[in-house]
């Protein structure tokens, strides 16, 4: 089952956002020609593999359109589901499922995309400890949805924006007179629950950072011998996470390497939309 | 030169989504790191041949941080650049730089893939008559960017959306009891300046839709045999759109039906993003 | 029966708006005087002959005020009716039944006022070929509830704004430097969703205008023998718009020239408020 | 001079509104023929005698469209003009003034057409003692532009609505029991700063309230001998209203009895809009 | 039982934003521990003496999160309790209770607190004619929250704001030169229903301001024996208003005065939370 | 300098709340008697020693009113000044200033009253290794506003929602079925940079989260001699942190257990307000 009711009033902002841009002052051709009191059914079957993602926001179009709306079968997030597979059906109004098709189907879409690419990441990896992490490259207004649609794939979260956890890069290391005085300066000013990562690009920065104690290190495209040698010399004190142009042919000698985490900018940057079909027929 | 100031309070609100879903209580790391009083300059410099797209959300996320940002250079949407090539360059805060870095990134790298991947499907029918077409296959919340993107991209836009022009369907000509039916009964309600466009499937769909006189006729998965000889029947009384899992490889043999319009799903739906840096120097 | 949930977030909007400056920090008489408990019906009737208009704004206040209201009867948007006839009935809570009266009726009085008017204007010219158009003249703010008041007295609409449909007026014909570079300009850009309708002041515009081609000319402020010779030049190739101070003394000789749409100001502009009553009743 | 910039959050949202409903996706017209740089001047003419309301929102539509909009004349709310006197000046983008004409223009004729029937029941009893009151028969969402309109036709401002002043009426009075209940009660519970206004119907109701000592009384619909008695038997204690059907024809008689406030809902019902026309010039 | 249903778009946005800054992008801890499907009852005991109230706050934050909350019991604002009384008793998500539970409690604690310290100056002052007057001092939000929150405590409502009534202060008095002046400027353009109070400082201003006629006149820091001395020369004819750093202590020497209202800005300036607990109980 | 541009959508809401809650319809009182061109200053001086905080939304409220406002002093966030300090002096708006007088009053003196207090508990720890936090206690809609005032105090902020950290408590632990079993569970599921804190009551749960690894234990109403055995045996490994009812009066006693952590709820849910006074003068 879904919750729709739960508190998130940033979804129902983007919701209203895309209904608004698609029905501005009414579906024409639907008003013209379908009965307002036809009800209907309708069924989304998938027409490749997949994993599914993105059922809150599709139910949720159908919801605002017709606050009676049934749910007959819903896959739950998560779920991978073969080509044929039905992986949701509803009843309601005719003009509603009609109105509400095409924005319901490119949330479902995009977001299964997602979870089916971070799938294959995943599965890539499995026999190493590595665990694959998503990044900040999200499409601007869906980075809640997208980082679920990870999840809903196997991979895990990084910081959910720049208010979570202090990621120090290049820009503030020059500012700060030096990966040392960085770390430091945060450390003295952050309080007890933020989480502290420092990007390094090369052995040198690396062992600078691990010297001065952050809670987590990202090695920003280095080779996979260096990474191979930070592993090691980290001995798990601290996890460690590869970053850079990450792809399903690279990812496995990545994680050879016994890294913990492997942050994969593609799962929310370029994943293809999976393919399927809605039928909606008129109740008789 | 960019106008960030008209009226747009769509825009305004995607934009105020997208840096609050990634700023939320404060971007830590340069509120620790920089000095709130220090200024610096961005370039972002293409690293592929791309065109641009995106520069009003783009710039319009520096200047919500930064109300005092200074354009030092900006190619206009719909240009062709080649790798290497300088696409903006500003000073400012720098700190708002660093904050908004990413969230405006993630807008251009989006939308220049749209325009990039247009102008690719564009530039294989140009020997042809027929134009490129967006679907409403686009991500919600982002319609009027991602039609704007085709249209720099030498694209050209179809409906904005279910308001501003009627498209029969399948299930409409269902619920009307026919194709007939269905054109007879809009033209009848839709007052003079809506347009009528209906969808079919074979020839015999064709002829019966052509008879009733719409304003355009959508050949909806045809093979280029049919979708020739309707070209020739309608003898450009009324401009024909070929519709239908169009690729850069089967594009240019619709094309070669002489049929004026091609929508493709793939502009707004599965264009990669495209490739750029973006350097932040501080002022001395 | 009324829909009151479809999706209508702009209307939402209004009505929110409307209520906020009527009730603001709350209705002090029904406060201090009337059992929050207490129930009751109400009934509309209309004291005039009048055509029904706006029924869904009328109900949608009392929802907002009491969301399990129940109706018992309501006429629908379209209907004529004489004076003494019941408009609407409903039943729920007595303090939300006073504290929404006002507003519903500024609603329910305005909105059928439009309707009654178009519906004087459309029996006026019964004879003739001509439909009655509305304009842009609309109370800002109410530019949708005003265009369906028109439908429902029995008139046409002309495009809902400034997106969905061109008008070519005199600064944009100086600005493109004549009538015939105008269109043409127009039909290079506009993509095959669009109609373009151009306005013309005398015969020798008119004959520039028809043979560029656009998808209707507008006459505006035209004498009648020369809206009429336009009508027999454009013969039915592409319809005409008379425009220009209608009133319903003088729209009859206007329609008399055969032309096929009218466009009055006066619809939205100055239609008089009905005259209703309603009677809140306690329930014993 | 005038102050577009006080702090009026609803305003803004009313002329949103307005300016998203009639541009929605862009002004197709403006922006396929008109030179985003060009700029121009705009200047409105009186066509009739009227009394000049609404500049605040009129100016505001334009400063949305074009923040450096240049104010070169603007008559004050409140001035009477004649015909042919320019109301307003102002140079900027001229696509901005294109754009925003009409929206408002709407503005401007609906406000200043109820400043002017205001004026004319002013100047209707001007040598009587009795003030012109407005009424909460106001268009929905445009309650204080049109009670500012009142003031600036010389009329006098009744409550602005259900929260600032308390107004018992036949339902409430049947509520609480009785006049004298009914009053007692609102006494005992508002506080030292709202003020009790009763409606009676007829001499006995009048009698029974103004024992009962509420700060003023409505005699609603009451003939003219019997507001002229009821006058006389207040004898200047508390203010009395005369409320019902009041017409330019009717108001001076009534004014004539001695009463000090008369409470038209015409002002606001159903003022016909005033002629103006507005000319755009580009600069050269 | 607790309207949680009626019009009131300001107390959702104050709880949407209170749980926006609460929640943000989810409550991490209950998401990883707690089954989605677990119900659970929870339970508020007053912790010490006190007075009911923001009831509504409380009810919405959980309403907001779970739809199908149910009240088992619910103590109305306004009722007096002794420590260990049940204040609330409902049923509902276990998750939901959780997640809600220190932003409902943040509203009650505060509001029952504003209650409870008003009904401490009620109690001091109660065998005096005087009652006690909240002012303007409240928490930028929360307004009309704390306005009810001292009528729960048995106090009375001063005006809601700027707008609802005149407070002619020493920098208007100086602006319109004098007192006199200023009373009666205002009374020339206020209108039937708005009441003028003036303050004053001192036995000169208080009788300068007595004889212009204002409807109330406010003592500001003036000493008891001035205070008596103008009660008695207003003679009941207008209600005085004492004000000026009122505490528990001095309150009750004031009341003897005999004056009618007694404002304390301590009512929402400075009332201690009171202590409550609240009991969270799964389901079996 | 205060930087008033930069992002912050929830400020502005709020402050948009407060302004519209006081102002509503306008401000009557200075509309009829103050001369809108007319200017002013205005000086902020401290009638008691404080820590500034709040200067940000201060300044908002005036900005908002008077877009043109010149700050001629202002005091930054965290300075501690004596009685008879100037805390801010601007110049602006005769009107704006009189207008926004009280509800940017009601901001400052309640955030400076937070910094204040908190500093008072800093102070009596200081010759002690312990840091003050702040709780969730805040006032609806503040949060972020008072954990700033409690930097400016000299604190340090806990988490700033639910979101940003996890928190197991009592009811979480009882859900997982023990400490235990509620910590592995959570550092299994949270990925790289959430951190995790578990709330004790006692040693032998004391003894058993620390056993299980998370990143901070709370010690929940800990006797003072428990704290100081838990400090002993956590010997450093991971911060510690003591809760419940401090006082001014007993922090220092806690504090000398050699605890890293003292949270205080007092900071944000019972600070005093200070006491400050405003004098507006206007120009010559």
């Amino acid at each position: 089952m879904i919750h729709t009711t739960m508190f998130n009033p940033t979804l129902d902002e983007l919701i209203t956002l895309a209904l608004n841009e698609d029905i501005g002052g009414g579906d024409r051709t639907t008003a013209f020609l379908v009965d307002p009191e036809a009800r209907g059914t309708a069924r989304v079957t998938a027409k490749q593999e997949l994993v599914v993602a993105g059922m809150l926001p599709f139910m949720c179009v159908f919801e605002m359109l017709d606050p009676d709306i049934e749910i007959v079968h819903l896959e739950q997030d998560g779920t991978s589901v073969g080509s044929g597979a039905v992986v949701a059906e509803m009843r309601g109004s005719y003009g509603a499922l009609l109105t509400g098709e095409r924005t319901a189907l490119n949330f479902l879409q995009r977001l299964s995309g997602v979870a089916t690419l971070t799938k294959q990441f995943v599965d890539k990896v499995q026999q190493f400890p590595a665990s694959i992490l998503d990044t900040r490259k999200t499409t601007p207004g869906w980075r809640s949805l997208e980082k679920e649609a990870v999840l809903a794939g196997g991979g895990c979260n990084h910081r959910m924006g720049l208010y979570d956890a202090v990621l120090i890069k290049e820009n503030h290391i020059a500012a700060a007179g030096g990966i040392r005085k960085a770390i430091t300066r945060v450390k003295e000013l952050k309080g007890p629950h933020l989480t502290v990562e420092v990007e390094v690009r090369n052995m040198n920065e690396f062992k600078e950072a691990l010297d001065a104690g952050p809670d987590m290190i990202m090695l920003d495209n280095m080779p996979c011998h260096e990474v191979k040698q930070a592993v090691m010399e980290a001995g798990g004190r601290i996890p460690l996470e590869a970053s850079g142009n990450m792809t399903l042919e690279t990812v496995e000698m990545v994680a050879a390497t016994g890294i913990q985490y492997i942050s994969v900018g593609a799962l929310t940057h370029s994943a293809p939309s999976v393919d399927v079909s809605m039928i909606i027929q008129p109740e008789k």
